[in-house]
């Protein structure tokens, strides 16, 4: 059956068989890999609409380039689904992005056609430029390499910081700009703009394009030859037209745009470029989804689906959580409430008004949100400046891409405490997209810097509250950090109250043992209490800065025994931040600290990684228990 | 005296007395504001040749917009000691830098004419977008924002991610390059053969912008005509030339370049540009150290040249320190041996080749040292790209420049622990450059980061064996944080030999009390110690992480109560991973936490930020005998 289905998908072990195929052969084993692509997402969810989009240009940069000796470095792993089929895990690709199975994205640790990390967007061209600079200075010159990069990518400054040094260094890169016209949302700004603009001068790009072609098919194209080429095409250039575009003014030659879908058509431009000295940048237009029409559709949507039946694609919905709301829509719908209420209020999303929920102000208020793609850093110094002059942004980032802002939070925030609300999404263990996209760091990071309120609700209504809080004027600089997925209440809707800053709650009293939360795990410990039938205090720290000092002083008058539960970094987070107000007045009760640990956590469902990292319910209880035993 | 050598500019208590002046005095204002620099730098050392260079802008910017309401946001404030002496600061500009002085980069909290924090370079696009787009929302329509970047700054992501968004909303900014063909030492890459292309293409710029002058001079500039005109510098642009630059790509019109040292025509072009609908550049050329020939001819060396004879130019050394080597020093002879010895040792400076002594490599080895310009996250990326195919990157970045790549650090170089030396110079308090500048939270910051070796040298040899160490074969990632100025071991020139990783060294045993430090604070230790003659212990941690776990022993074992002493955040810092060792191997010491407190620390000289924050030599003497009195 599946040799039937997939007659030539199914002799390719690795990119060797592939170049073993006639040019004719590849449209075939296109449509094969994108109807694998489509069978396996189906019925095992993970990325989609973007893996369909590339599977022309997978296909022909394996056939191609020899890989693995030749580099390529995707720019979000998201797209490579057809890369991994290919390069010898399609066998084990119904493991993708299961605990112990396939990484959801490329990465060297698990195959080396996985020449780099590529969890987050923007990367490609710096660290690929790393590797043909290093192929040039290790002495083996015979290595290709191949960065891949989307236009929503493209809006990433580290993405233009990597661009402005291509030609400061000899090198050969092959720069593919698979243009689709979108990120994840859409790609935003004045870049995508220009690369609509650069479409129209398609004519003198092709006409030269097929020049340097037939020169080098007559065999004019040898080292010498390839000099004075640059030169003619420089020569037919000027007689064509002065555009001169954003890649050759820096020295970049720029080549498109072509179709990305004509797969003999990349083929033969590949071939043609493979060996073409110097950085060189080819332009390539996809469709994202391409192939699976509700995917070309609504191309957003499907960027990654959850099950689906390929046939109808009629999205299957998971109801295991019964009516359970998202913190997301709990975000959503208390910002466009506040924005009702208060007009300064603005709404900033680097590129996912969807997935943090802002979308439902945007469609409310669309001069009141500002999507300003992938481009974190701009998003908050641009808040920042929002805010100095009257206004009171929210900014909504992912708590791992909030990395990427890390000196904007310090610089162009916290220095002056201007009235930024920044929501960090996404924050703690995120499950199947594993070790890139957990936000692990985001406590310990934020913590030393002055200024900061930090805050991070046990459920909805605290969300909420929180966020009614943080608008008020005079808070300055307010960080709120939930995470991925679904909150424990679903009567959220609570009224909008304010919450003293630096307060947590008791949210019961013990004998012996308290046990000290932030955020939503304090749910697990909440179960965990009660299932122990213990006597064991637990308390919701709510805050990390300030901290709640009257609490702590009732818990350590009161408790020798403490734990603390933070999904994030045991090493400097909440925990550590207890333990240093406990020795600083004096206190030594024994502290478990609770968390994530010293090591990259990988991939798996969240409930699975939470128990690995000991603190879900389960090892919650059988600390407790322990702990009272003694 | 004052009166007659600085006749206007003494008249000038705030910008409106400048306003009231002909436009044929500016050039007279421009020479007393350069002469009044000159004098006042050469007696108290500060940032020099930008200043010099942004003379007449300066003057035109206030004299043309109605500042402090309109805003003008300075991308890296040292170029604004002609705003700082325009705005009502002349007088107090002798504490300039100094401790509880002017502050060392404009800051809203010193004045209103000071829009934004502007320490850290390239943020003025985002945050001038930030205030334009306030100014539209509040509906004060009449406020004109005006960001000031150099060409140097222009190569940082996040400038470009500015000006991918600044035609996505509906603003009026006014954005002057300053392209004075150099960041600190030069600018680098290529935006900066962009701008020089740009040039090429004067006549045609100069001519529309004739044609726009004259249409408003006739008084056809209304709001009407104003869209039209636009529509007419299209075609004027489509009649002379086919070229479209990369800022009118990107919906940003277009204007230069032209000489920015006229004052009078800046005021004209100022003036044309001031009511112009939509985002506009503006391009001028500039000259560092413009009026001061030493500085114009060696621009690099003046960016912050000490004190000096403002006659002669003879800089005047500070020998205070005697012959005191500099850590940068140590580092840069240091890298260079080494790379004479391993092929595979490559240098990497985002712009900072003079300042971390790089140059020293750059000069002997000028293919193995890249200076990628002012692109920290690149900078890393590409270090991990190159480490990733056998190259050994040492890439040195300021400790609180390298907030802006700390995602680069997690996701690019510590998730496959990649053999990238990375080493943070400046770390710590960096004393004059106050509160942008200090290196505070790079040990909170990264030490939750797995995989990452992080270590500090107490002097110039445990530098020098450190970097030793660090390049040796399956390190992967590798930190070395140590401070900007003296070290205290003149003869640092030891034999190259291996630390091991994760290891301390007991400097002196004592007596119930321990001291433990990381750095060159150890010497400050010892110096209290010696001095207060108590037996007190010292331990050197050396590595932040993996933290010595037999050295801990030994002290928890040994010692009832403990000292920690870092150059850095308390927060979550060295003292509060030494507490959470103790905590998890069940000792309870008493711990006293001395470091950086958690509010930003101002601006003076280093050992009297260290007294304020409590750690130099006496504040720790102090606290020993008060610890040993119970």
């Amino acid at each position: 059956m599946d040799q039937e289905k997939y007659n030539l998908l199914s002799q390719i072990q690795s990119p060797a068989d592939l170049r073993k195929l006639s040019v004719e052969q590849l449209p075939e084993v296109c449509q094969e890999l994108r109807q694998d692509i489509i069978d396996e997402v189906s019925v095992n969810p993970g990325h989609f609409a973007s893996s369909l989009g590339v599977v022309e240009i997978t296909v022909a940069l394996h056939y191609v380039f020899n890989t693995p000796e030749d580099r390529i470095v995707w720019d979000v792993g998201h797209q490579a689904y057809g890369h991994k089929i290919l390069t010898g895990r399609r066998e084990e690709f119904a493991t993708n992005r299961k605990l112990g199975g396939l990484h959801p994205f490329p990465t060297p640790v698990e195959s080396e056609y996985d020449t780099f990390t590529c969890g987050h967007a923007s990367n490609s061209i710096s660290a690929a430029l790393g590797m043909a600079v290093a192929a040039k200075k290790i002495g083996d010159s015979q290595r290709h390499v191949v960065a891949v990069i989307g236009d929503g990518a493209m809006s990433g400054g580290l993405a233009f910081e990597g661009i402005n040094n291509v030609s400061s260094t000899p090198n050969d890169l092959l720069i593919i700009l698979n243009d689709n016209d979108m990120s994840i949302d859409h790609a935003v700004g004045g870049m995508e703009k220009y690369l609509l603009n650069l479409d129209t001068n398609a004519t003198y790009n092709r006409l030269r394009f097929k020049a340097s072609r037939w020169l080098h098919d007559k065999g004019y194209l040898n080292e010498d030859r390839r000099k004075g080429l640059i030169r003619l095409n420089n020569a037919i250039k000027s007689a064509i037209s002065h555009q001169q575009n954003i890649f050759e003014g820096m020295n970049i030659r720029y080549f498109g745009p072509f179709d990305g879908h004509d797969v003999k058509e990349v083929v033969r431009l590949l071939s043609q470029l493979k060996d073409m000295k110097g950085p060189k940048l080819l332009h390539l237009h996809t469709v994202k989804g391409k192939g699976y029409k509700p995917a070309e559709k609504a191309a957003t949507v499907w960027h990654a689906p959850g099950k689906f039946d390929p046939e109808t694609g009629k999205r299957l919905v998971d109801d295991s959580c019964g009516k359970l709301p998202k913190f997301q829509d709990v975000f959503g719908d208390t910002l466009l409430e506040l924005a009702e209420q208060n007009p300064k209020i603005v709404g900033v999303t680097p590129a996912m008004p969807t997935g943090c929920s802002m979308i439902t102000m945007m469609r409310q208020m669309p001069d009141r949100v500002f999507d300003v793609g992938i481009a974190e850093g701009h998003a908050v110094t641009f808040s920042g400046g929002m805010a100095k002059d009257g206004l009171q942004p929210f900014c909504n980032i992912y708590s791992s891409f909030a990395q990427r802002a890390y000196d904007n939070i310090i610089h162009d925030l916290a220095l002056l405490n201007l009235p930024v609300v920044l929501c960090l999404d996404r924050a703690g263990i995120v499950g199947e997209d594993g070790a890139t996209h957990h936000g692990a760091f985001d406590m310990p990071a934020l913590r030393p810097i002055p200024n900061l309120t930090i805050a991070s609700p046990m459920d909805g209504k605290e969300l909420r509250r929180l966020m009614f809080t943080a608008q008020k004027p005079g808070m300055g600089t307010f960080v709120i950090r939930y995470p991925r997925g679904r909150c424990h209440d679903t009567d959220w809707k609570c009224d909008l109250e304010e919450v003293a800053v630096g307060t947590g709650r008791c949210i019961r009293k013990g004998q012996g043992l308290a046990v000290l939360t932030i955020g939503p795990v304090g749910y697990d410990v909440e179960a965990a209490i009660q299932e122990s039938g213990l006597d064991v205090a637990h308390y919701d720290m709510r805050f990390l800065k300030p901290l709640d000092e009257a609490l702590l002083k009732e818990v350590a008058d009161n408790y020798s025994t403490l734990i603390t539960v933070e999904d994030g970094s045991r090493e400097g987070g909440m925990g550590s931040a207890v333990l240093e107000w406990m020795n600083d007045h004096g206190y030594t009760p024994a502290v478990h600290r609770l968390g994530m640990p010293d090591h990259f956590v990988e991939h798996g469902s969240v409930d699975q990684l939470k128990h690995i990292c000991g603190f879900d319910k389960e090892s919650i209880m059988k600390l407790i228990k322990e702990l009272k035993k003694e």
